[in-house]
Order: C-alpha cells, then sequence, then structure tokens
C-alpha cells in the first residue's frame, strides 16, 4: 500500500485514545463525528457551515449516490468532492447496510446483491468489486469494504455465515482497492467486523481482516435495534479485538451517551444521522438532554437554544423563534436546529479529546453522562 | 405626523425615478424589491443573507403573523425585528389581502373582516383598527391601511363600493394610527389605491386617499391574475395620479419584466414570493428569463445556475448539483435557489437604479426585456 494515510494516537487514557488520521485532503482529529451527507449533502447545511462547526471529514451513502446522480456521473462531472463543495475527506460507506434497509426484493449470492432501487424500481447489483468501483468514481478518500449485515436476532449459524462471507467480501475488496491505479493516491480501505453480539465471531471477524490487512477498521453490525446495554457490552471486547495502531470506526453510533460510552472503550470515528434528522423534527441536543423545540412551553422561552452554545443558532435566535419556525415547518427552522445539532456533536468530540489528553476521560464522562440523563429523561 | 420618514427622488427619466427612502431602521435604495418574510422568515434564507443579497427592506404578513405566533406574543418577545433577527426596515402588509385569499367563512361588514384560520378553524376578525394595532405590536417600520379588495372580474359596482370602503378603512387606519404612543416614533403610514382596471375609480380612490394624507402610496388590486398588457394599462395612469413626492409601492409585483416596465411608469417599491418561491421548486430567474432546474438537460451541465453571476449559490456550485439537489428533495437545493434567485431580484433593481441615475432607463429595459423574453419563452 502506497498511502499517504497515517493515524497517530497522542495520548491514551485506559482503553479511550486521542490522535490525529493524515490523508492526502486534511487530518482528522479524533475521537471524530462524522455529519452524514447521504446525498452529496449534509441536509440543510451548506459545507461550510459544516466546517465551521469544527467537522474534519464527513460521509457519503454509495447506495444512495449510485442511484442517484449516479457514480459514472458524479465522476464525469470530477468527484464528489468538487460537485458538492467539500474539500476535506469524505468516508463513503459500501452500501452494504443500506441495500438490506431500503431496497426492494434484494437477492443475495455469493456474488453480491442485486436489488430493486426504492426510487425508481429499477434493478441494480452490488458486489464487492462494485462497490469498490462505485466509491471510487466517487473520489472517496475513506473506501470501506462490502459486508453483509444479518438483523442481529438471526440464528448465530446466520451470523457466523454472514461473517465469513463479509471476510471473503473483504478480501475481494482489497483486491479491486489494490488493482493498478483504480484509486487515487492516498486514498484508504477501510474493513469492517462483524458477528453480532458473539465474541467468538467478533475475534474471527477481527482475525480474518487483520490478515488481510486494512488502513483501519470499522465496528460493524451495531445500532441496528439491540439495547444500549447489549451494544456496550460487545464494545467491551470487539475494539480490542482490532490493531490497536489503526483507527477504530463505529458504524452508525449513535446517540451522544452511545458516543460518550463508545469512546472510553477505544473507539476512533463515529457516523449517525442523528443530529441532521433529529433537526429537521425538531429535536435539540444539549448537555442537558434532548429538547424537542416543538414542545409549547418554549413558545416564549427567550433563551437560546442551548444556554452557553457559540454556534450561530444560539447566538441570535431564541427557542421561542425556533419553536415558531419548526411549529411553522419553516426550512429555516431545519436549517438552525441541524446547525446547533452538529455544532453539539463536534464540541462532544473535541470535549472527550482534552478529557483524553488530560487523562481525565472517566470523570468527564461520568460527569456528562449524569447530567445528560438525569434531565434528558424529562426534558423533551 | 412627527415622523422621521422621509423620501429624496435623486433622479426622473421619463417617468421613472430613483431615489431612497430614510427611516429610523436605515435607508431604503429606490426602486426597492422586498422579499417577502411571510412567516417571519425569508422562507429559507438567513436575515444575514438576504442584507447580503443587497435587499434594504423586508416584509412581514400581518394575517399569517396574527395566527402564528399571534401579534401579543411576538410584542411580548420584543417585536418582529428581534425576534427574526432582522434589524432593517420591515413593511407589513394590513391583512386585507391574504384574508380573502386564504381563510375561510370569510364575512365582510363596515366594521371589518371575521374570518375562520386557515391554520386551525378558530375565528378571528380584523377591522382597520385591529389591523393597525397588529402591525404596531409586530414593530412594522412601515404599516399599511387596512382595505378591501374584490376581484378584478367584479362587476364595476362591487369595485365602487370596495374602493369607497377602502377609503373610509384608509381614515380609521390613519386616526388609529395617529393615536397618541400607538406607533413607535419613525414608523410611517402607507395608503392602499383601489379601484381595479378603471381609470376613474382610481383617480377618485387617489384622491380619497390625498385628502387624508400618507408617508407612501400603494397601488393595490393588481396581479391578481389579469394579464400583463391590462396591468400595464393601468400603471399607466393610476402611479401618476398618486403624490409625486411619495413613495409608490406595487403590491404582490412580480415578474422580473413586470418589474421592469411599472418602474418605466412611476413605481417605487415591490414585493413579490415569485423569487422565493419559484426557487423552492427549482425555478432560477436568469437575464435569459426563468430556467427550470429541474429539467434533465441540466444534468451534467457544469455552469453556475447565472454565468457571471456573483451571488454565492452560483460561485460555488454547478447546475448539475442544483439539479441533483432540486429532484431529490433536499433543503439545500432550495437554498441555494431562493439564495440565487433574490440576489438576481436585488440586481435588477440596483441596475434599474443605475440605469435611472444615467438617464437612460429606456434603452435599459428594451435591452433586458429582448433578452429576458427572447430566449424565456424557450429556456424552461
Amino acid at each position: 500500500m502506497a498511502s499517504r494515510f497515517s493515524f497517530t494516537v497522542t495520548a491514551t487514557d485506559g482503553r479511550a485514545r486521542t490522535g490525529e488520521v493524515r490523508m492526502r485532503r486534511g487530518a482528522i482529529r479524533t475521537p471524530a463525528f462524522m455529519p452524514v451527507g447521504t446525498a452529496a449533502t449534509v441536509k440543510a447545511m451548506r459545507p461550510e457551515e459544516v466546517r465551521a462547526a469544527g467537522a474534519d471529514i464527513i460521509l457519503g451513502n454509495t447506495y444512495h449516490l449510485m442511484l442517484r446522480p449516479g457514480a459514472e456521473r458524479v465522476a464525469r462531472l470530477g468527484g464528489l468532492h468538487g460537485f458538492m463543495g467539500w474539500d476535506r475527506p469524505i468516508l463513503t460507506d459500501s452500501g452494504g447496510y443500506q441495500v438490506m434497509s431500503l431496497s426492494e426484493l434484494t437477492k443475495v449470492t455469493e456474488e453480491g446483491v442485486s436489488f430493486k432501487s426504492h426510487l425508481d424500481g429499477t434493478r441494480h447489483m452490488i458486489s464487492p468489486e462494485r462497490s469498490i468501483e462505485v466509491q471510487r468514481l466517487l473520489g472517496s478518500d475513506i473506501v470501506m469494504q462490502f459486508d453483509q449485515l444479518v438483523p442481529t436476532t438471526a440464528p448465530l449459524s446466520d451470523q457466523q455465515a454472514a461473517m465469513e462471507r463479509s471476510i471473503r467480501w473483504a478480501r475481494r475488496s482489497r483486491e479491486e482497492f489494490d488493482r493498478g491505479g483504480t484509486h487515487a493516491a492516498g486514498a484508504a480501505l477501510f474493513g469492517i467486523q462483524q458477528g453480532a453480539l458473539d465474541e467468538d465471531l467478533r475475534r474471527a471477524s477481527a482475525d480474518g481482516l487483520r490478515e488481510i490487512g486494512f488502513d483501519g477498521y470499522a465496528v460493524g453490525g451495531l445500532a441496528v435495534g439491540e439495547r444500549q446495554d447489549a451494544m456496550l457490552a460487545c464494545l467491551d471486547y470487539a475494539p480490542e479485538q482490532l490493531p490497536a495502531d489503526r483507527p477504530r470506526y463505529l458504524m452508525g453510533v449513535g446517540k451522544p451517551d452511545d458516543i460518550v460510552e463508545a469512546v472510553r472503550r477505544g473507539i476512533d470515528m463515529f457516523d449517525c444521522v442523528l443530529p441532521t434528522r433529529s433537526g429537521r423534527t425538531g429535536q435539540a441536543f444539549t448537555a442537558d438532554g434532548p429538547l424537542n423545540l416543538r414542545n409549547a412551553r418554549f413558545g416564549e422561552d427567550l433563551e437560546p437554544i442551548e444556554p452557553g452554545c457559540p454556534c450561530p443558532a444560539c447566538t441570535t435566535y431564541s427557542r421561542a423563534y425556533v419553536h415558531h419556525l419548526v411549529r411553522s415547518g419553516e426550512i429555516l427552522g431545519a436549517m438552525l436546529m441541524t446547525q446547533h445539532n452538529i455544532w453539539f456533536y463536534q464540541r462532544l468530540m473535541q470535549d472527550l479529546r482534552d478529557a483524553i489528553g488530560a487523562g481525565r476521560v472517566d470523570p468527564h464522562a461520568a460527569s456528562f453522562l449524569d447530567r445528560y440523563r438525569a434531565r434528558g429523561a424529562t426534558a423533551a
């Protein structure tokens, strides 16, 4: 791998670590939260606003982009970065998750997954090779292997079969990625650990991936409906099964308290639609737990969304105004709420990085979780 | 009237004039276009973006705001300016138009109009006194008299009756406005000329208003479905029936070519939902006429929405990207299209001001209209 991708851990605190990924398009401070830009846009935000919030990297969805506007089209237009006006790193998922959760008439074979588009019913195929090709066409900086997911409620034998197939697909993803010249210099490839909530399957998956070798490793198959305690029990062993000198990415997670708990267990990277999606429905994240700004009690509240928050929404507007916008279905409501939530998530990560650097991640986490959960349960 | 409101005409060219309104919250360069902020937001834009586009003043809708969030609530929260974060002048309409076009079970008497809210079916009443009170509670800078509208297709006798009632309501609006201390110093009151497409009714209306005396005068009852040539024929006489030393405001107009024609006929102020509403549906205004960015031919077009346009949307993004956003129903599509359209309208006004100042409004208008109409018919 002639890669300019590097990962440096600058401080550890228990299992938690803080550091920096360096790549061709910029550095990623870890632990990092990646705002989700599903369809080539972090919904309701301009790229410069996403950056101003502190994001070093965003995520794009292979499944969505291959269907619309199409990966070949994005490539003809110069790639995803220029298309959407974001010049820093972009991680693209492999489509493995969305193809199972969004598409119809899905058929899985050893070759890959064929499916009908949820947009127009056209038939498509994603294989490991096609997934890697699509991510290359998009111009992705961090490419994810194509993997197979089954529900955590499926029998252990199905979990094992899917995990083993994912290892075979990881190898094919690696081979396709390494084929000469298919990826621009400096792009990175991440493997994805599967194995549901079973420690032995997780270890077998990690060992299989490690043998192939990747720039980073994701913990996949979590945050798909299981209870938080089940997810955290898995995170008590899964991250440490992966190489310590590579970034560990917990896919699709999560709520602020999930993130704090996962960072304490050695996770370096996160993505989740929660701050953007919740913002569009009127839910604000705050240090005192989530607030539903639609609630009538905010109708004449002149405080900002979150007192003390330095984001442009909080320094300019009142809860009363945001309440009015959200109730009225105004686009500006989605804009302001999304902006606040992305700032909240980025500050959450900065605070965790600072706490790890200062060797006080446990008291910081305890203090954050006490406050977040105590009022959070009643605040909404 | 102890008013700090003033209007200075700095240049005339034929019937067209350019100048400046000065008020407590800032100057308004005329001819001026006022973006519409119906529900305390210019939809899909932040106030600082509206200002950056060149807008000196925006419009708020009394009907919408009295129903949600409520005028008394806005007053308790400190007024519309602070509520929405816009510190420059705001003109509020009187609710006369919306109450007829949006509400249900409308009943008009000499006292005023009673109606059922289109939001929740609750019963409300707007009279001249209540309209002026609501506009005071909102903190409006330019307050419009309450008037009665009837369709332009109604019999002449109905037009005359409505025009005469509007004069009586103008006097009651004036009296309510002048009641000691009801309006902050420097707020202005505009009368509204009615009379449909009849020159004699228009003159009678203008004479009645002039006798009462207002800071400015609106031409009302146009742009409600009549053909452009009928509207322009009315504008050949209606503005000149109004005092030359006061600003003339053509309510609810309009398309770029309507505005150019109306400026040539002596109109100083405009408002219209077209640039914002069209932006949300994918229609861009350009010097070559409107473009529908949903059209498949823009799918790989790397030009900006309008080549040469200095707006942030055009200097950053391609038609191909905006096409993708609009097709995908993304909020950012509405944001970028609205921003471009508001910039287009503000540049349209600046170009008209410059042309009048240089004594070349007729060749400028002819050149603009030739280009706008020639390709406009086929561009969408």
